[in-house]
């Protein structure tokens, strides 16, 4: 195959392996408060706020949303941080061989960082400093993969000769949360000037972010209505 | 509300709350070994019996099943120590005034108890030693009962009158889990001699679970066969 | 035995099953910025403020503190939907006969809740109003500690002449967890003018969460600090 | 900084935060079967073993071990797919700049993989195949080097630069776990005539998790005794 590059990451809802909607969250809250006014008199919306606004997380736990991610290793190795209410799988570089993509920086992907640690600024990079990156990662991904080739060749085992291959080749994973620990998520690796804190994610998983936070709010709109209006932070 | 008693525990699956399917657990599977002649050529029921057998347990976390259950606060005791995958919402005694609806054995649960502890047998009870049983519970549940309606009326805190009520008292919770975290379960809270590790659930709780188990069983053919058919234990 | 009420809870640490330190909390945040200006000049305070402050939750989990818990089962109820950096072992109602220990408010507990759901005011009762509390605590603790007694006389097992307990009984649980899920649980188990989310924990679980918070506050005195000066909310 | 080549891996246990023991882990069964004739009679070796065998595991989760681990990328990636009672902090490429030191297999890393997916054997690669592998990676890692140099140079942030360094570059990262969850790492991480279930470790990692076994048999000998005669699974 012949190596290609690319800038575009990517997170597409599995809508085949969807369940839990608004209302299953309403359901589960009024089994807790069975009997209660505050949970029978209310609609959903306004139930829906008043479980995020007092930290009730536990009814944002009962459904579930599958994504088919395509991004750089980078981004998988950050995103796979996340262990609670989140479960992967991951093409291997152990039982298959991996496909010759990767990832380069698009022109407008601001390149220079300014200001100290935890207080990064970003800023857009000069047309030299955007060819110089373009440059250096077209020609070490080419070295790389014909490294990877060469030993494959030979016979050397796939487990071994990925070694050589750089954390800005494309992998591929399924993965799986509930509302809640994609609401999480969201909170620290999207940035916005309504959350109540301060994230600064990198720009690759943001944007794989943002794909997971578009099928988010169509599949639970009540429930990301309240997580956006209470400075998306996760109950 | 008068008082009742109910022999009867139950977990109901919530059919529209489900997601996930034998195959959808092969898609998650193949994702990892994209391209190996392992994945793409074995048909379902191969390949899942070959990730149960080699405990790579990951693909099986790509579903959900939501259960409504009524049992005995003693059962949603044991039933929430289980936290890994697994997510609850239960009746409130705080929010809510709890309903007069207390567990009494059945007649042919048995009673006695033989044998050391981690070994222990249980046998069936004498007409005496049941007639207590049953005698003992239904009055202590009447005065406990008693005791929490006259500490409402005399306008005390739900929270403070339950204290009272016993843990025969039934409950009701909605729990959520996936095929894996389930089968963890199952190994733990049935008993069966096809088992290669020997449990000692308690009766109540192991009916609860027999109710999800016919659940799984129809909702993941293949993986409950292959659970089955490697000792019921989870991978 | 004869059956004893009480009206204290507590939590012991144990400290001989103590690990981390704030030093350890900065040595592993070092371990990711190794290298970086702001870890290697920052002195422990303003590092572990800055880690608070921008949700860099993780460093937080590199240390154990374990506890033994008295509390009221109700009060066990609570505390063990807890899951994520928590573990448990709790008496055990079927491989041990329980203790006649219960639990009655005291005096001063506020008895009477006012306003509606989730914003409930708690206020004094009134002498009478305590006096039935007593007094109905006291009558159904006796009746279901001898229906209890009388079952296991009658050769019936532990797990079964149980159900008539009360969710007031006394038990002891021996509880461990990291910084990051200790201050997740003092954010929500107890109450603060100071914090940034209003919490409604019941009277019994926050005087459990406060020993614990003073252990916490020893053991690990700056993040503790930068835990109140940041709103008592878990990073 | 000139760059480096190194075949070994390691994880050193950090002895200052350690927590547990053999009499710990007892200590938290016996709160669970307080007065049960099984935990007081038994010495720690035989309730320890009696745990294991029952698959009784929570009590082994009453304890801390922490390690500095030193491995390439693909290891720290295999390794941070364990979520369940583990805390990681590892160097980051986007706060600091990564160092030159690279993974080379030895001559005796076999090298050469037969069989089919989930049964590969590994075998002695020859001469040959042994200098194209140590050749390959030698040069793409130097290529890799010096293209993350010349971006840095160049005012390109690490973020951006560090997208062409190979998975075979080494990272440093703390990793925290309890003795169960360890357990069920080195069931998975390790093979082994003595283990219930085959595992198909791949080396490199292996060599990481036998460093870890040793630390473990230290601080818990008859925990981990009790695990390699049970078949080395975790409980």
């Amino acid at each position: 195959m012949s190596l290609s590059t690319r800038s575009e990451v990517s997170a597409t809802l599995d809508e085949d392996n969807l369940a839990g909607s608004d209302a299953k969250i309403c359901k589960a809250a009024r089994v807790s408060t069975l009997g209660s006014a505050a949970a029978e008199s209310g609609e959903a919306r306004g139930l829906i706020n008043y479980l995020m606004k007092n930290r009730h997380g536990s009814p944002f736990e009962h459904g579930q949303m599958s994504f088919l991610v395509h991004a750089p290793i980078f981004v998988a190795r950050e995103f796979m941080r996340h262990r609670a209410g989140w479960s992967y799988n991951e093409t291997s570089g152990r039982y298959s061989e991996l496909e010759p993509v990767f990832y380069v920086p698009q022109r407008y992907r601001p390149l220079v960082q300014e200001g100290k640690a935890g207080e990064y600024n970003f800023v857009q990079g000069t047309d030299d400093q955007y060819g110089i990156t373009r440059w250096e990662h077209e020609q070490a991904y080419r070295v790389a993969w014909s490294a990877y080739q060469r030993m494959l060749k030979a016979g050397v085992a796939r487990e071994v000769a990925r070694n050589v291959l750089p954390v800005g080749t494309f992998t591929a994973f399924y993965a799986t949360c509930n509302p809640r620990s994609l609401m999480h998520f969201l909170g620290l690796r999207t940035k916005s000037d309504d959350a109540a804190f301060k994230s600064f994610p990198q720009e690759e998983i943001e944007r794989v972010a943002l794909d997971m936070e578009v099928a988010f709010s169509n599949a639970f709109p009540l429930t990301y209505e309240a997580f956006v209006s209470n400075g998306r932070v996760c109950p």
